[in-house]
């Protein structure tokens, strides 16, 4: 394989362990952090406690705490910062970004009152100075088990399917396999709105519910994603693939997922203010809920999953009330509901 | 709410849990059992420790060792007899069936050789006396939790809508929630079809792979079945509801599922006799496995999954080298096969 330079900006888990990936396949890995501390954790101890507690990295991954000299040369660019992030580096990179880097990102979120994706967000603010589409990874993928190298599959998407193929090279390896595809705004969607579910199945969890009723939620919410994002132009099929699906059973039946944890807490009667401060880290779903509410509105589009959980995350709902609504709000024929996803095409 | 008689055939897990809500919803239930101690302790103790361990059977559920005594009068019959033993009882039952009594079985399973569905075996069976069609009770539910009076959604379906809202009607309470559903072909290949995959699952995490191998495993065996099925006539939609991709998330992520232990117990490098005895109690997912495999090739559908998992318990495969292999199988495009499954209609 060619050796190549790769920048990942955002030192988090994700990031991390992609940074990980790229250096087993014997790329020179810059981590990009505004953390000072992390950075020279990272670059003496080998260390980043916080986010990979116990994991040594590679001696190929160097952590920078400058953007410029992180993306100088660099063959691809990835952007694995907070959602609410995005377009904060994205506007820094576009003074920095080499002429023919790859530029791609792994980070779920929606933006809350203009409802743009994380692609969209960053081809904003790289706009004026370069037009090359970006790509999206996405899919069933807890960083702990990419850093411990279990077998882990995802997919790469853009409107650019030669820009996909770029990072399916990049990545690809043994334990780590990443598949294209063509349906970008249903890869992103599907990312970015499980998180919204897995909040619910916390919540479900944490109320004592058990495995059928998490089963029910979850299937319903994958019906009210696809209803979404039929609308919005992804393809149906999409929503029964690695980014939708498999992403979402992951992240609602595993303890790793910082949404699930979060909406664990809520469902055992903490507020938000403190499941988040118990947290510590960015929790996506909280702030994608109420994009998507939104959305929703905009849209014309019924998700009352979405919506039961905004009321319990920004407007004081009981979450046992909301879950057991949701229970009893089926419609009597299943079918009805279902073949609306596809009406919506 | 009307006061029936309803006869549940077979005193399993799941004939157990079920007889419960009947009785929650104040009708008349008789449990038949082909087992003479179990049906003693059943009308003495009030308990069927060995299938629900703890519980206290209600008072308005009397065992029957007797079929004709079970069924007399009866206003529904419901089957929930292992698949293998379903002919049997079809048969005998089909002398002392009610004129007008709705039949539903709640098995999972399709018969080797045949390929036959447990609707079809049962039809069969009481051709000679009876027309009616067979309702077919399926989705995401562990005995154990609707033992437990947890919320609990699933899906009746029949070609004829009036048995299925029968059904429905029958059953249907706070924390029992039955949808009807027209696509009978798809419920019974969803529910039969997921022991399969659950039976992989267990195996992923026998062998110490993680949720995403898992999560990969199940959105890929989720294609493979829903590929099948609209082959046979299925509405691809039916696979991500309730009874499809709600009850294989439920029974591939939960330590209550008998086919996901196997599976385990395979994965950690036991025999399937050894893991059989070890079970002792009926796992359909086994038989389901050798009857798909045949079925697929007779299809002429691709499914590499199930071709693996049947090379795993009948000739001798190495649980990992199958595991890996089908890690490594997908094709570079995700797209170009799930667009199959709607492309096989």
């Amino acid at each position: 394989m060619t050796q190549r330079i790769a920048a990942v900006l955002g030192a988090g888990s994700w990031g991390t362990a992609l940074a990980m990936v790229l250096a087993d396949n014997g790329h020179e890995v810059r981590l990009w952090s505004h953390n000072p501390e992390q950075v020279a954790a990272i670059n003496g101890e080998r260390l980043n406690e916080k986010y990979l507690p116990g994991v040594i990295l590679p001696a190929s991954i160097t952590a920078y705490r400058d953007l410029e000299d992180a993306v100088r040369d660099a063959d691809a660019v990835i952007l694995v910062v907070p959602a609410k992030a995005t377009r904060e580096v994205a506007s820094k990179l576009s003074s920095y970004l080499p002429a023919d880097a790859v530029i791609a990102h792994a980070t779920k979120g929606i933006e809350p009152k203009t409802s743009k994706r994380v692609s969209e967000m960053i081809e904003e603010e790289l706009k004026a100075v370069d037009h090359r589409p970006v790509v999206v990874l996405s899919g069933p993928s807890h960083a702990e088990e990419v850093a411990k190298r279990q077998p882990t599959t995802l997919s790469a998407s853009s409107v650019a399917m030669e820009e996909a193929k770029k990072i399916q090279e990049l990545f690809m390896n043994e334990n780590f396999r990443v598949y294209t595809i063509t349906d970008m705004v249903g890869v992103e969607l599907g990312g970015s709105l499980k998180n919204i579910i897995a909040l619910g199945a916390g919540i479900s969890d944490g109320l004592g519910y058990g495995d059928n009723a998490k089963a029910a939620l979850i299937t319903r919410g994958l019906a009210e994603i696809a209803r979404l994002g039929t609308k919005l132009g992804a393809n149906p099929l999409t929503f029964i693939g690695l980014s939708g699906m498999g992403d979402l059973i992951v992240t609602c039946t595993s303890v790793h997922s910082r949404n699930w944890r979060t909406g664990n807490m809520l469902g055992k009667g903490m507020s938000l203010e403190e499941a988040l401060a118990q947290m510590g880290m960015a929790v996506e779903g909280v702030r994608t809920t109420e994009a998507v509410a939104e959305l929703a509105d905009k849209a014309g589009v019924d998700m009352p999953i979405t919506k039961g959980i905004n009321q319990i995350l920004f407007h004081g709902a009981k979450a046992k009330d909301i879950v057991d609504q949701l229970m009893t709000r089926l419609p009597k024929h299943e079918m009805d509901d279902l073949q609306d996803v596809l009406n919506a095409r």
